[in-house]
């Protein structure tokens, strides 16, 4: 295998070292805190009763004998939702209280979406999924609250259930909203339906597109839902204490959690502080909330502190997976190799409540390529199956598994290599993507030039039933709001403190960016996840956006550090702020070389001349830099058992500026080793009646170290204009071309092409041909 | 009894006010969280092997069958202290380490204090007071901790202990520290003394002034040695996980214990997190450090967080008491009652170790009074009693004891109204203090002219063995760096967090101004009491300094709040900022009236117009402002028993503007409280050894609610030029005057001068007169 390349552009001080960890210690010995371990006086346990049925109405819930179970504190259903007691008419006056830019208020925080938001945590009239809540307890003990929800009775009327995109979007398919009524033209009619929404992206003409054309391919493709499959299973602890609610959970984004329940249980978003645990993996399907309001409503029943953890089948069962698909794709080239016109439609699942990233999905589909003629229709339609949620890059790598094969075959049929295929189309600067927005510096040209240069691509690949597979793939990446403070203690360290979770190290990447700017050293900056009380407004972690704006955060903070060691020297000196600065690490006199004090002097000196110093800052920086990837992978397979073995696997990604390269090769990493287990395994398995079949580890089966080859990446770095060091961010992107290419391989190996995720193998000896 | 008066000069909007205090629900339903509720999981018990000597060599200490106890974790001893292993030769590189500023650095923190500091958490060669440290344990449980620390033996050889200020400053004294080498005279030689220091504040000509006295009273006084009488003992508990040790203490500075821990322990502040719990009193016994270094040791070797709680004879045993005292003090007046002259010498005990508040009692002795030529002479020395610590008004109270008698035996011989003598001498704006200082603006006139005035000095009082005394009281006040942070949310509530420990109300009283700065409802502000990790530099809560200090840290974030929020306002109306302003809670244009904005309606908009708004500020506020009491007391004795009974108490304070009117009343009663028991019932009594004989809330006699008649308020608010809103501090004048006006009642009813506290029923029966 090749080691890892990193492209550097301008070399830092502390930005694009690899330090160690500050989190690697606590999380080897077991002693990090995640919300499994929390402990509080009094603690209580709380446990959900859950739906046996896909869809079913509740004719009624006898909670009585659970409530005398000696050791039980309190019992709920969906009449103690404050939502229950809220009628429509009242509603108009209150419609202000969330957060005005977070996520939901995005959505439109109007009533009928807070009442579905509350249905959703705890069913009201119908049960919509298998594993959907119908009724909670809390108790002294887990084995009480166990014994305690089997007693109650809760009597269903089972109703049809719809658990494919396709079916559920004819008018003859069992609705789960009444009050849907969107046709699959985008028209709102009297007509009850199960689409929620029609969207088109467009640019150009497409039928004179295609007319342009020399070749035109069509097809349809299908990918299943699929789970991020986190290792740490969600929990909530809940403390209703007098007027205050706290919250511990393990979630992406404090502050979204604080705002979704501050909506959902109409409490003022100041009274509930929301305190992040370490978190064991989200891949973006921590962002909803699912178990807080339950607790928070057990907890102000009982007095208590409440804790509810998640078994592995209710994770599978009751959180979002990616949304399962069908999509249908049509693009034109002419012989020159030049893309001409695309007609794209997909249909994505919304699970039983709508809100499917459908439209990132449109916006992402053809991100990769210049097309002139270009139109993306995006259907969000129910099913019977659990919400679904944000999964890495959500919504493009399904999109990217249509176009990228189609491009594919494309090249194959134009008889021109995949790579310079691509580079013929490939987007630039100052070209416009098919939504709108127009490209500023992106590195997708950089990516396939470092791909074609790259041994592995420049290989032969022998043997039969192996193949070679090229795919690109395109993510936005994120800004939105991001606070950061900092404190100078007097021994020259630093005390950083941020709202953003740290996932994937960023707790060292925006120290790394403090230190680099205030220029001390790495070890000198602690930095720590603090709660909603203790800092300033931050969206969640994902998108792929806080080592970019958390990042820019830590950097205005330091800025306003930066000014006040000025004033201090002023001060000391008695000289005038005009005639000092700040020059790599230390404030400096204009003129007088012998004035001059390291951070680390001017600290020391900080106490005795107006106190301490600390800087803060809360942004909203625009400057996100998309993101692309191009990836090469050789599979091999076995046409006995049909066995699709990855042999080689190569990920070339512009990461803008790679901020700490150890952790940006892991990303990719394990963005590609979630794509491979997305292209040839995972999916969810149903029996007739709609429960899943397959909500464990055993028996979902996703990618272990055994199954997968040491995963090389190249890091291109093309500098992102809107950040000080160029940053783009990284976590998304690795998931989108892992499908494609390894159809692309695998259509390569053996000469037939597979349309359908997952890949496995009864679906390659369907496919294989017998040469 | 009559009502609390307040003497307003401005009326605010939310300052001066009383709203509900937001710790006190937590507090009455006993769910906040003091150190001992800790639970952490692996948390192990520590427990500490005490001296039963007050004064002795160790021998020997065998841990041998203590550590092979099951259940026991670890177990340490002074060798176990990083200055075991620390000589002189190796400290001058590494004296920097701790923060400049803190009491520690103010007292010089060199080699030789650095190791009396580790020999007092525990003991090296010899044991200097009956419950000093001499080994300590940690184990699964309790149980097993105390069994094991029985199983420790120490070989001690018994020194002479010596108990009493007078006899430890004779040469013939058992000496305690054999480096200590200074005589009475203040110089330092060879022969071992227990004197640490001699210091003198002076003005004028001493003998020329009781050349002009028509009369001069000169008497000597003592006072006992007195328990701030907290109700939560001391706790500590460390974790010391990898090179990160975090402490959650019972503490009155955070920051203060993260200093002395950090250059005890010789470990960086940055590494060290101290997250103060909520505190059941300090009043400065909180202050120093005692099981902090001892629980983060034991966590070091166990590889546990350890916990330690102290039992109450351990609190009177070995934590700080307020040093008893022998006072000589000589005034003169002319026949006017002027005063002319005065000659004053105070030797305090510092118990153990230096450091007792005597030259606080020098620059407080006669700090009412205008008085051109005077001398106080203060003498800091060591006895074999556990290391004195603060006590409201550190040192002020004992030498108010001395000099208010004799004010009051001046003004009888004089035939002047004891408050019109004050009145003639009582310091105002523009006259010096006898240590040097100009007096700004204060209030003592203000005080005796409202006590003048009271219904209870114009009321007779009757009857034989009945008593009126009145006397006045003086404190500095202090101000030292605080620091703040405001978030605004975008319901428009704030999030305020801050460094101070919240003791007396700190919470509201800081609330409370940012709500009148920013012009929002103190209901709007959310105050919480965060980490050291997460707040700048916050000296301790005490010193009467906390709501003047971290209250204009709050009103300096609130300008940073303002100033953002004026700059949005440029962005959402798209004007310049110079012609917007900040007016009563609202974001204004300056000439177009249709152009504004409340806080509520600009905090929604944040979000959207470039994310939230932090403001921060560290601040070190030169301006507080001193404070002045006079006090007026009725006693009556039952001259069968000597016991002194309170029917009347009127204590009148200047606190600058009050900002919370019924935290200062509070504070005032809180403080006559605890110098009422001082006066008359407190005091540690030893038998011949040095062991306390009266450990324990039985025998160590407090006042009770059922002791005390209502104690009447009257707060004179004569604002403090150096705050925004006037505040100047309120806790600790308050306990000054009640020790002297209590003597002055006693004398003014039996007709007998009581020159030696407490006055309990012995001392009065022998001094009654039977008349």
């Amino acid at each position: 295998m090749t080691s890892n390349i990193v492209l550097s552009e301008i070399d830092y001080e502390v930005v694009g070292k690899r330090p160690i960890r500050p989190d690697g210690v606590d999380k080897v010995t077991g002693r990090a805190q995640y919300g499994a371990d929390l402990k509080l006086p009094g603690l209580a346990f709380g446990k959900i009763l859950r739906s046996p049925h896909a869809h079913a109405s509740i004719i009624s819930i006898d909670t009585s004998v659970a409530e005398k179970l000696p050791g039980v504190l309190a019992v709920m259903t969906y009449s103690d939702m404050p939502f229950a007691a809220v009628s429509k008419s009242e509603w108009s006056d209150d419609k202000q209280m969330g957060e005005p830019g977070s996520p939901i208020m995005r959505l439109g925080a109007d009533y009928a979406k807070l009442v579905l938001q509350s249905e959703h945590i705890i069913a009201n009239e119908k049960v919509l999924f298998t594993g959907h809540p119908v009724a909670a307890v809390c108790a002294i003990d887990m084995a009480i609250a166990e014994q305690a929800i089997s007693m109650i009775e809760v009597k269903y009327q089972i109703l049809d259930a719809v658990m494919d995109v396709r079916e559920a979007m004819e008018t003859s398919a069992p609705i789960l909203h009444e009050t849907m009524r969107t046709n699959k033209f985008g028209e709102i009619g009297d007509v009850p339906s199960n689409i929620m929404s029609v969207g088109r992206v467009a640019c150009g003409d497409i039928k004179l597109g295609f007319e342009e054309s020399d070749i035109v391919i069509e097809r349809e493709f299908t990918t299943a839902s699929v789970h991020q499959g986190y290792i740490e299973p969600h929990n909530a602890t809940a403390f209703w204490n007098n007027d205050q609610l706290n919250l511990w959970c393990s979630t992406q984004g404090s502050f979204v959690v604080r705002n979704a329940v501050s909506e959902i249980l109409r409490h003022p978003i100041s009274k509930i502080k929301v305190t992040p645990m370490e978190i064991g993996g989200g891949f973006g399907g921590k962002i909803p909330i699912y178990l807080e309001p339950i607790a928070a409503i057990l907890s102000k029943k009982s007095g208590r502190p409440v804790k509810i953890l998640m078994s592995r089948p209710e994770v599978f069962e009751s959180t979002g997976p990616a949304p399962g698909t069908w999509m249908r794709a049509k693009i034109g080239a002419n012989k020159d190799g030049i893309l001409k016109s695309a007609e794209i439609e997909l249909a994505y699942e919304a699970g039983a409540y709508p809100g499917s990233p459908v439209m990132g999905g449109a916006a992402c589909a053809l991100a990769c390529y210049s097309i002139p003629n270009a139109q993306v229709d995006g259907y969000d339609v129910v099913v019977n199956k659990p919400k679904t949620a944000a999964y890495r890059a959500p919504g493009s790598p399904q999109a990217a598994f249509a176009v990228e094969q189609i491009i594919d075959e494309l090249s194959i049929e134009l008889g021109i290599d995949p790579i310079e295929f691509r580079l013929i189309n490939a987007v630039k600067e100052g070209l416009r993507r098919v939504d709108g927005p127009l490209y500023k510096k992106v590195g997708h040209i950089e990516c396939l030039e470092a791909a074609k240069q790259h041994d592995h691509y420049k290989s032969k690949i022998n043997g039969k039933y192996r193949g070679r597979g090229v795919a690109s793939g395109f993510w936005f990446n994120r800004g939105f709001p991001s606070s950061c403070n900092i404190t100078v203690n007097s021994d020259g360290t630093i005390n950083l403190t941020e709202g953003s979770v740290d996932i994937g190290g960023s707790r060292a990447s925006i120290s790394q960016q403090a230190a680099e700017f205030l220029g001390i050293s790495y070890e000198d900056v602690k930095a720590a996840v603090v709660d909603t009380d203790s800092i300033g407004y931050t969206q969640l972690t994902g998108g792929s956006r806080t080592t970019f704006a958390t990042g820019i955060a830590a950097i205005e903070a330091s800025k306003s550090v930066i000014a006040q060691l000025i004033e201090r020297a002023g001060i000391i000196w008695d000289k005038p702020i005009e005639e000092i600065e700040y020059l790599d690490g230390s404030v400096v006199h204009k003129t007088d070389p012998e004035l001059k004090l390291t951070f680390k002097e001017i600290a020391s000196q900080l106490l005795g001349t107006g106190g301490a110093v600390t800087g803060s800052a809360s942004t909203d920086p625009p400057g996100e830099g998309n993101s692309f990837a191009t990836h090469v992978v050789d599979v091999e397979i076995d046409p006995e058992t049909g066995k699709v073995e990855i042999i080689r696997y190569t990920a070339v990604q512009d990461a803008g500026k790679a901020v700490h390269p150890s952790y940006v090769e892991g990303q990719i990493q394990g963005g590609v080793a979630q794509g491979i287990g997305w292209a040839l395994n995972e999916e969810y398995c149903f029996d007739h009646s709609g429960k899943m079949m397959n909500s464990s580890f055993l028996d979902y089966r996703m990618p272990t170290s055994l199954d997968l080859p040491f995963i090389d990446t190249v890091i291109v770095e093309v500098a992102n204009p809107g950040h000080p060091y160029g940053v783009r961010g990284v976590g998304e992107t690795p998931i989108v071309p892992p499908l494609a290419a390894i159809a692309n391989a695998v259509s390569n190996a053996i000469g037939t092409r597979i349309y359908k995720l997952p890949i496995n193998p009864g679906t390659v000896l369907d496919n294989i041909k017998c040469n």
